[in-house]
């Protein structure tokens, strides 16, 4: 049996419900169901519905509803950062004189949503959905599209492709700046905290810590290249163990403004002046980089500004409007303060 | 004419919107459209149905709708606040696992609601509304008990009646134990550098600075105590102000930990020693005072604790349940760190 609608297997999008259940062999109401995230069917019919669906690549034919009524979701991996509400007042900044709500969440600390997390927000039919460090599945993807819920990323892990809207910064740039910044004071035993090793934008940012490298001919000490997660502790616990080495680094490189934080707390513990006798570099240039003592020198990303980018992309695709672009990188520049300065003689 | 209905100036909340619009003269439709927040009625028309709503103590009667389905708002006065994070993560740890949405928003600085931001969550019918540094006026109080939307205040300003439930911490005792910290240490000309005079958690600290003095039998000199934001600058600002007297404290307490790292910055822009010259110590126990140099001493307000305990609070209103009691002020405790020590002789 096969769908009887114009668009039949042509792909035109054009294909309607009753054709659909027509092929699968279900009532209307059950593709209904699957289409708005509801639980109450079973997986197997599901799935086939779900098949059928992505082959014709079904998708809901809706009057775009006029913005200044709706909502859109912001959904964090999780609101353990500092940053998260950089982030925040960026959105709202531009979802607010638009007459727009927005929802707040955050996965826990998972780089994609749970189903059950994605079936709430397709029946709740928000304009769009926000997601931050993190991303939906090419399946979720799949469903958000057919029932035209438009997505942007802000930032990126490596299972993005590049068919989502994506917002990000430069973090090949950052890295490199930041890495140059120490090369050309005269360090040659640079170490780098990196942020998760499963996550894009620090791959990237390695990335130009070795470019800057090979830049200045300057090999790499694998030794000192570290993976931990964005916060305070991996910055105490990474900078404790790489200063404690005999032939520990002159410089530290840190892949957040919050693990530096934590570099500068071991080096305070161990009695190791900074920047007379070890640099530190951040990366975020948060609020809170110029007050600490010394103020750190810093990468500037400019999250409210990838933020309120992001916002007004998914506003204008919740219009039906297509973005000429939907891949944009913002750019990121060294802020130098007092943290980094010549190694010791 | 008067409301043909059996609650009729009874106050017993049984009145119709029929009665309503009859005693009125109106329309059913304007009636609602009054109670639903819409803009399209005339002010003059408006303001005598509400009159006539708030006479005869109209209550929508609505079945309460499951908690599990629905969204609440959280307002923040502002989100230029380090701890707002702190306060979202506390919401958030008691909605999510109940399956409530969470719509944010803030006031742009302001303590009490736009009527606009109101007439939106009136026709959008959340479970209840949590109030972060801000509070509704008697006015939006009244409308939103008429609509049946729940409301909880997390702390407090002077606006703020016996009849809002409320979520606060103990700041008087902040101040006591902040203030008799420093004088046992034997400081004897210490600064305060508080809050907004005008928001009722800063004078409560104020009045427990005073009162530590007033124990220890040691003056409070006038000059010494200064009103300010809560953010970074307002801590310096007054910090250069307050070091740079000839008759300088020996201590400051400051009304934020923000605030206290805007005083470190003076501090060490002024070649002052943090404890060896200067004494200070924070509010709020936020991440970042463990991780400053030297790391500080502080009030540690149970920001999470106090947010969880105002959502559910709210969520218990909104399934009808009447909590014991809908003040609370959470303990409050002293947190010795680095940034305090003796005078100097």
């Amino acid at each position: 049996m096969t769908a009887q609608s114009p668009g039949d297997g042509s792909g035109t999008g054009t294909t309607t419900i009753a054709a659909i259940a027509g092929e699968v062999g279900v009532s209307v109401a059950t593709v209904s169901k699957v289409l708005n995230g509801r639980a109450d069917v079973a997986p197997e019919t599901r799935a086939r519905v779900e098949e059928s669906l992505e082959r014709h690549r079904y998708r809901r034919r809706t009057k775009k509803k006029p913005v200044g009524t709706g909502q859109i979701d912001l959904v964090f991996h999780e609101f353990d950062s500092e940053w998260a509400m950089e982030i925040i007042r960026g959105v709202e900044a531009v979802t607010a004189p638009a007459g727009v709500d927005v929802v707040l969440s955050q996965l826990g600390g998972t780089h994609h949503p749970p189903q059950h997390w994605l079936d709430a927000v397709l029946a709740r039919r928000p304009l769009g959905v926000l997601f931050v460090l993190c991303s939906p599945t090419p399946g979720q993807q799949a469903q958000l599209r057919r029932q035209d819920i438009p997505f942007v990323v802000v930032d990126t892990d490596s299972a993005t492709t590049a068919s989502v809207p994506t917002v990000g910064s430069n973090n090949w740039n950052g890295g490199l700046l930041a890495t140059r910044h120490l090369l050309e004071l005269g360090h040659r035993r640079i170490a780098i905290v990196s942020g998760p090793e499963d996550v894009l934008c620090s791959r990237a940012r390695l990335a130009g810590f070795r470019a800057a490298h090979e830049e200045a001919g300057v090999p790499v000490d694998p030794d000192l290249v570290r993976y931990g997660t964005f916060y305070l502790d991996a910055g105490y616990t990474h900078g404790m163990a790489l200063l404690n080495r005999a032939d520990r680094p002159t410089a530290i490189f840190a892949g957040s403004d919050m693990q530096a934080l934590g570099v500068l707390r071991a080096a305070r513990q161990l009695g190791i002046d900074v920047p007379g006798g070890l640099s530190v570099i951040g990366y975020d240039n948060l609020e809170v980089a110029a007050w600490t003592d010394p103020a750190l020198t810093t990468i500037d990303q400019p999250l409210r500004d990838m933020a309120g980018t992001a916002a007004h992309m998914m506003l204008d695709l919740a219009r039906g409007e297509q973005p000429r672009t939907t891949r944009i990188d913002l750019v990121t520049e060294l802020v130098v303060r007092e943290s980094t300065a010549p190694p010791a003689g």
